[in-house]
């Protein structure tokens, strides 16, 4: 949900009795600060917040100018300069200094996508997560099905072959470990809910079926896109960021993608993207936009942050 | 199931209380008419006979040959004469031949894959399905999730990215037809079967639990490989028959796949690998078998057809 969402879905989530999430991989250490601030003023409930664990990509000049070549006939379209690219969007791993950051607000779980973080920072991270894990006994994994939105988080293998629908995948983890699996991808309603419980999960993560609610911060053509058709299709690429994750598809996964072998590592191969997203969307148009998503958007409501998680409860007990 | 198994599971199913299936992609005529004598005589409850429904391919010669030439260093290894390849493993589609001859056995549910056939062929098996059809008022439609076993339903489009898992797929399915929508993929025991009708299911398909059924006339090979680690690792390929189908990952598979778009049309690719399949089984090797799988083969067991027939309906009611 990183891009899509600050703290304002966090506490609305929390206080309708969901565990809310603050995604912090695209938060700048002070950014991140300010919405943990923002989040313990709102709720006094349980919260997580979520890091990518990915290894700094090192720079490969060939390889990104290879990409830029691949990309020159939409700069060329818009009118853009390829030498004016400047970084932004910037996906940071968790670090010693998001450690450090996070550590006055004690976060009550802290996730980790892409694997996990030196075992140093998941120490220093247990340290305050102690009574929670004393409480409970446990850490928790998260089952990531196909279906899911966003980023996959595979990190073992490159192998997208490998990946498991959530139905397959959910109660083979569940019987490969003895630690609570919480259930994502492609659950977007109450019955959705109910049957990943059925399937033995201890809950649920949803993303998607967030995504239109006022506390989300989606943009407006991502919303106008995830009200359409075009929401029905929706593809696992890496030619946005350069790790494979699950968007609608636009022109840019339709041309270049899903898969392009030859993108810059994650996070870099946004940096030559984000010129087209930016020139693109001031016309209106979602031709480069990330517009993650799963593959089942039907539950996407224009509702309450509050009201959605009751009713994806509503089948529980 | 084709190539899997024959009446008998087709009649220990039903008689179990589940609706047993006769795959007849790959029997002949009389085959055919011998497999239904003998279900008629092994069981008094309803049946399914599913049928594949694809266009018979045109040859193309120099498709074919690079084909060959592909597979080559294979023929080279195993000492195979490449032109002396037999057509063989016929996946015949539905005609007229086969509504011919499976109209004095009247079964209850006849099903298709990929698609459907030529409306007279439709019309003329329904005239039969009319009572059935009558009573129920309806048509059934079954969602074949990612997590599937065996040869893909998809037939509007060869873009396996459109690919959903069961827990997106069938929920979208259900919203948009008024017919009973039966799932399938990745179901693999009694809280599989539980989930999916929480989402909304009229009832499941389920293949890959039953391949190690004493009933089931799975091979060596393939038994063996569902019984070890390997078959935790299953792709979607089209490198076997020239349709992408999901199964477990062999040499060819690993090699030359998962996908290759030069492969010849659905079956033709299959002429080529015949031989090899034929030279490596005789000596214990699966390198070139088909041995679809669905994602989830933790539901294989050793057992009777009849109990795990009763076994994944334990928690229904």
């Amino acid at each position: 949900m990183a891009g899509v969402q600050g703290s304002e879905l966090t506490i609305a989530v929390s206080n309708a009795g969901g565990l809310g999430s603050l995604p912090c991989a695209m938060l700048s250490i002070d950014a991140m600060r300010k919405e943990l601030t923002a989040i313990r003023a709102g709720t006094s409930k349980p919260i997580n917040v979520n890091f990518f664990c990915h290894e700094d990509p090192s720079r490969d000049q060939v390889r990104a100018a290879r990409w830029r070549q691949k990309l020159q006939p939409y700069y060329d379209q818009l009118g853009l300069d390829p030498n004016e690219v400047v970084a932004s969007g910037q996906r940071r791993p968790f670090n010693s200094e998001a450690a450090e950051a996070i550590a006055e607000f004690q976060p009550e779980v802290v996730s980790f996508h892409f694997g996990l973080p030196k075992s140093e920072l998941v120490d220093r991270v247990q340290q305050w997560e102690a009574l929670w894990l004393e409480t409970r006994g446990v850490d928790i994994i998260v089952a990531q099905g196909w279906e899911a939105g966003g980023h996959r988080g595979i990190f073992l293998s490159d192998d997208l072959t490998t990946q498991m629908g959530t139905f397959a995948l959910l109660p083979q983890i569940i019987a490969a470990v003895t630690v609570p699996v919480v259930a994502a991808g492609g659950i977007a309603d109450a019955k959705g809910v109910a049957a990943a419980m059925k399937l033995g999960a201890a809950g649920v993560q949803i993303g998607t079926a967030y995504l239109l609610c006022p506390e989300s911060t989606t943009g407006r053509l991502h919303r106008n896109a995830l009200k359409g058709k075009s929401a029905r299709y929706t593809a696992v690429t890496n030619v946005i960021t350069g790790r494979p994750a699950r968007g609608i598809v636009n022109r840019l996964i339709r041309d270049v993608g899903p898969i392009d072998l030859e993108a810059p590592q994650f996070p870099l191969a946004y940096e030559a993207v984000a010129p087209l997203r930016a020139k693109a969307e001031s016309m209106g148009s979602s031709d480069f936009s990330p517009m993650w998503a799963g593959q089942n958007v039907t539950g996407c409501k224009e509702i309450a942050a509050a009201e959605l998680t009751r009713s994806l409860a509503a089948l529980l007990n």
